[in-house]
């Protein structure tokens, strides 16, 4: 499957992107220059080579990346997150599109969900893209672990949409990623219980002098 | 340390019941009427002693076992727990006071949080028991498996409460347990984002088909 990490320079879709070649997939790196997506696919191509992969990643500017997939992740910071979808509107017309986005605030050393009136940041995306297919995943995988190829990982990644299919399709993609699980946590309109894990594990990793917490299901 | 489980005649009461008493505490079940207690409390010595344990678990009513206690969990059904915290205000005064609540709905097979306007079941709860020490915990501990003893469980236990003493007594008493582990999860203002974790946890057993899901923070 093809698919475009958008943002996918940055620490998030770092991991993502090197996973998901590792795994098999034709993964496009997306970025709002091409030249810098091109940059980061090249880097990321060397990393998995010293590995041992031959996989090639590409890298386009977000637009070109989009058009071209078959799913899309919008790995974006969140605060360029609704305006970016907004642009890429057309370019991402009938296509998956994954969520992992979690709207936080910060209070002192807290960190809080505040969600959008919509009820969730995937509910938002799918009011901004209502000709994709929204499914939201990946809030609970932790940046800088993830990209970490040294780290074993265990996860269960919960994963939330209202098209059944595209669901499916994200688990399945999910489940090909080594030491990942996915796991249908139901509709969109339950994003927000998946959405508010994010500042729940921050928050525990905080005060438990720890980092990187993901979840397990048990 | 002597610990009142009101409502203990329930099922995650009995869970804790005698999982507190395994672990070595003076376990008082409450309940609204004092015979069903004592009922209870000798069912539950009798099921201690089969195991080798020689702890006798009291039964009082509510009000008689939180004068008694040190701590008091409010292991109530969540349809009576404000207006029955509301009645023992006085007897949990100076207290500690651990509320595992969380308000949900059902819609259709999907179960969703539904916090009260204070912000969440915990924090109306304090706002209830103004001069009791109000902690927040044991959302995620699924309540038929926490009181099958054969089950093995190794469950982290978030912890919210913004009075750190009552807080870290309160995680000891988990972190007594046998496979628990308590981990602070932050002032009782963040309690909305452990107490939305069951619906989740719901959620995904059901749509996973499995049952008794609880969580690990890895």
């Amino acid at each position: 499957m093809r698919i475009a990490v958008l943002g996918g320079t940055g620490h998030i879709g770092m991991g993502i992107s090197l996973r998901l070649a590792m795994a098999g997939h034709d993964v496009v790196v997306g970025s709002r220059l091409a030249e810098k997506a091109q940059q980061k696919a090249e880097e990321y191509t060397c990393i998995l080579k010293e590995r041992g992969f031959s996989s090639k990643v590409k890298g386009k500017d977000n637009s070109e990346a989009s058009k071209i997939a078959d799913l899309a992740i919008l790995a974006i910071p969140f605060s360029h997150a609704y305006v970016t979808a907004e642009s890429l509107k057309e370019d991402l017309a009938g296509k998956i599109v994954v969520s992992p986005l979690v709207p936080m605030e910060k209070k002192g050393k807290l960190f809080l969900y505040c969600p959008p009136p919509e009820g969730s940041a995937a509910e938002k995306i799918a009011s901004i893209l209502q000709n994709s297919r929204v499914v939201s995943a990946f809030q609970t995988a932790p940046a800088e672990k993830f990209a970490n190829l040294d780290a074993r990982i265990k996860w269960d990644i919960p994963v939330c949409g209202s098209d059944e299919e595209a669901k499916n399709t994200v688990i399945d993609v999910i489940n090909s990623i080594d030491g990942l699980r996915g796991l249908d946590a139901g509709p969109l309109a339950v994003s927000r219980l998946v959405e508010s894990l994010t500042p729940l594990l921050i928050n525990l990793a905080i005060r438990n002098k720890t980092k990187d917490l993901s979840i397990r299901f048990v």
